[in-house]
């Protein structure tokens, strides 16, 4: 038939396959503040949804986009915290929050641990960002735009520190719009693929873009905003650096698929980061990304075939978010 | 001092760097629509610019967003092309369209070379879907909305065939919207990092999302529909797979780094891909792809520590804009 042969051929052989490879023979609704203490001294999932019914049947080919058919959608979370092996005592330094509110609104701040060094328990002003967040959400004034409820959300904190930070904030008509200050990352999926990712901002190598207590860093102005139009069935990544240092995009997709349950899928990637960041043979997006900025074994090592690897220890926190129709 | 100190622990500490690696190109402001025939038979070079002198100095770290401070923007655009080798004399299957309408619009297309097999020309329908972008961008209905504009597009096109299309609009307040389907790509660079940047979608490897004259694939409703915030001297890279198959993103910013010539840079950037996509030896995007799907030389020269490596031969087209205020 000529439509399948056609079809076919705009399919299997399109962009002509390795042409050149052949040669070489080729939960409740509320809001959630969540600092570190909350889940600190254990692994912490918490899970978020909206009343109606969750559906686990992936989007189809044809789904019109919120903004075309007029169908309202929402948010279903889940979350998982892992701290930095060294800080569980302290709660590590990653906080986060998420609530229903509108379509729903995730953030997450990661302390800069830096601070440490100067007497600062580095996790106070990720904290206190996100319970600013949490009290300003209804604020008419940044209600609907993550980056004033960033820039508000910052002046109103107080405590010594730095972190980075990551505001996404769902309208019902279903665009996600985004605030992104440094190395805290997003990623939607959808039809099992990577639809959809933010970029670190750095300043070198594992030293991001960061709001601080001092005047010589970043602001709101800083930030990456950005905005993506989502659809029912959508799955959102949202986490710490500890995630994305750790996980490569093709396991999060993986991980994604394996469970219909937001909580779960969160803790399955908490819980994946976890072993790469303490894998000392892990040839983990960090370690490959270091080894491109020219760090690496010293020469002697590289003789014998040896190769800076291993994943990052780090907090680790993770959100995810199903979109739902209302 | 206090600030410099806390200033320096908050970046040269920040995350505990290395923690446990220790153990270890110009024209009259004018609508440009580019089929390949009128740059196949040779490379070709196009630059269409805003009348103002563009500026050569980066942004800032204090810039205020345009949509803060009323400030007008404008792209400086400059572009290349290079057709697949063996497509020179029919011009190669790429197409692409650019114009300053609004803040500027780029939109670029790349047939699906698979419908060659079936005695169609896969030039005819991405140089058709780009004229019909170009006659119809004045239209009131699809003039601010890139995915309108390709849902209409698409349906006066009436040659046979399939094509990756992205299209992206800049608004003079500086926000760009961008619907995409397949395998073309954009890029932000921004401070000397990728800021933005868009996902590949794809039904398998290297069998990209298409828009087609057959009912059976893609359409509008697919296209990954989002938007980003721009600032004055950000650059935009947008391309075909020919050009992000072959070349790294950090190529891509060291490459834009090297001039303040768009027409130069899209140049640059366009022989790079081309120089990789000859190579059998260069590791490139597309041959880690494919190693990462599966697909790698015979165990027995595995055996010899052989691996799947080389560039990709395709047609390759490079968009390159700088935002300039008005």
């Amino acid at each position: 038939m000529a439509t399948a042969s056609i079809s076919r051929a705009s399919a299997s052989q399109c962009h002509n396959l390795f042409p050149r490879f052949y040669a070489l023979r080729r939960a409740k609704f509320r809001d959630s503040v969540c600092p570190s203490s909350r889940v600190g001294r254990r692994n912490g999932i918490l899970v978020c949804c909206a009343p109606q019914t969750p559906t686990s049947s992936p989007p189809s080919t044809a789904i019109s986009p919120p903004a075309l058919s007029g169908q309202e959608l929402t948010l279903c979370f889940g979350s998982y915290s892992i701290p930095h092996p060294k800080k569980v005592e302290k709660g590590g330094e990653d906080a986060f929050f998420f609530s229903g509110y509108n379509g729903g609104v995730i953030a997450v701040a990661d302390g800069v641990s830096g601070w440490a060094e100067q007497n600062v328990n580095p996790a106070l002003f990720s904290r206190e960002m996100m319970s600013r967040v949490s009290s300003l959400l209804k604020d008419e004034e940044v209600s609907y735009d993550p980056r004033s409820l960033m820039k508000d959300a910052h002046a109103a904190t107080s405590s010594v520190g730095s972190a980075t930070v990551i505001i996404a904030m769902l309208e019902k008509n279903g665009i996600l719009k985004i605030a992104n200050v440094g190395d805290c990352g997003l990623r939607v999926i959808r039809r099992g693929q990577i639809a959809f990712s933010t970029s670190p901002q750095e300043h070198y190598f594992d030293c991001p873009y960061q709001l601080s207590s001092e005047a010589v860093t970043q602001t709101y102005l800083d930030a990456m905003v950005c905005s993506v139009e989502l659809v029912k069935g959508d799955i959102l990544v949202i986490g710490s650096d500890g995630l994305f240092d750790n996980v490569f995009d093709t396991e999060i997709v993986s991980t994604v698929g394996t469970s219909n349950d937001v909580g779960n899928t969160a803790k399955a990637l908490a819980e994946l980061a976890r072993s790469h960041s303490v894998d000392l043979r892990y040839d983990s997006p960090y370690s490959i990304e270091a080894r491109a900025r020219g760090f690496d074994v010293p020469w002697y090592k590289k003789i014998f075939g040896m190769k800076l690897t291993g994943g990052k220890m780090d907090d680790i926190t993770v959100v995810v978010g199903r979109v739902e129709s209302l």
